[in-house]
């Protein structure tokens, strides 16, 4: 299996309100059959029923409370970016689950759920550098 | 803020146990600090404790049940292949959720759970094309 992610789709209950929120933070998409894609660098974000995306995956659906077990880093380049990326989402409607502070790997960060619950961490790191289109490279961090 | 990801976590429960399914995959991470991080392409996926990722984005610790609202597709470039990273997948110690099938968009694909629950669809879709380095290209869909 290669090391790579095609496409993240995350569940949604009202795909209007989704993509109002992601079209809120600057993002453009395209819908079709009831979902909406971004490009996102080499890769795609999409956005699906929830109902519909547990049934295709073939698992039960249960609506989640709280934390769902993942976090999507969006990484800047500076904190004064964090700040604003975070104040962007917070005025499109999302939650501020942490306002944005130092981490402590010697960034800074802060995150929110979108309206169907999916926590974003918006994070400036310095030991991990990001290309001119963004793109993330994992730094040698000293042992495999 | 940019159209892009930069990290996706995912929370584990065990960190060995969860870094020799991805080892069976074929995967090479680093591990630094309890986490264990894989370039993959533009971006990172990283494995990290549950309970501390939860905490460090300020959300509610609380176990999922089943479907957790997100799914990670791994888009291959035939059926044979979708079968045979599903199999890999399977000896590994993943659950198969979905055995691999015909989709309704006109591809063919199949889904399984790691030890953490997260869900990963393996997908042949001849309408998305990957270029050599398995990057994505979302086609234009005919509306935006």
């Amino acid at each position: 299996m290669e090391q790579r992610i095609s496409i993240v789709t995350l569940g949604v209950d009202d795909l209007r309100r989704a993509r109002r929120f992601y079209d809120a933070l600057g993002w453009h998409g395209q819908e079709v059959q009831e979902t909406v894609f971004f490009q996102a660098g080499g890769m795609a974000v999409s956005l699906w029923s929830h109902e519909k995306l547990a049934q295709d995956t073939g698992m039960k659906n249960s609506p989640v409370q709280g934390f769902e077990g993942f976090v999507l880093a969006h990484n800047v380049r500076s904190q004064a970016e964090v700040d604003q990326v975070v104040a962007t989402a917070e005025a499109a409607g999302a939650q501020v689950t942490r306002r944005a502070s130092p981490t402590f790997y010697g960034g800074y960060a802060g995150a929110f759920t979108d309206p169907d619950g999916h926590a974003w961490e918006i994070a400036y790191n310095p030991g991990f550098p990001l290309g001119e289109d963004g793109s993330l490279t994992v730094p040698k961090l000293g042992s495999d």
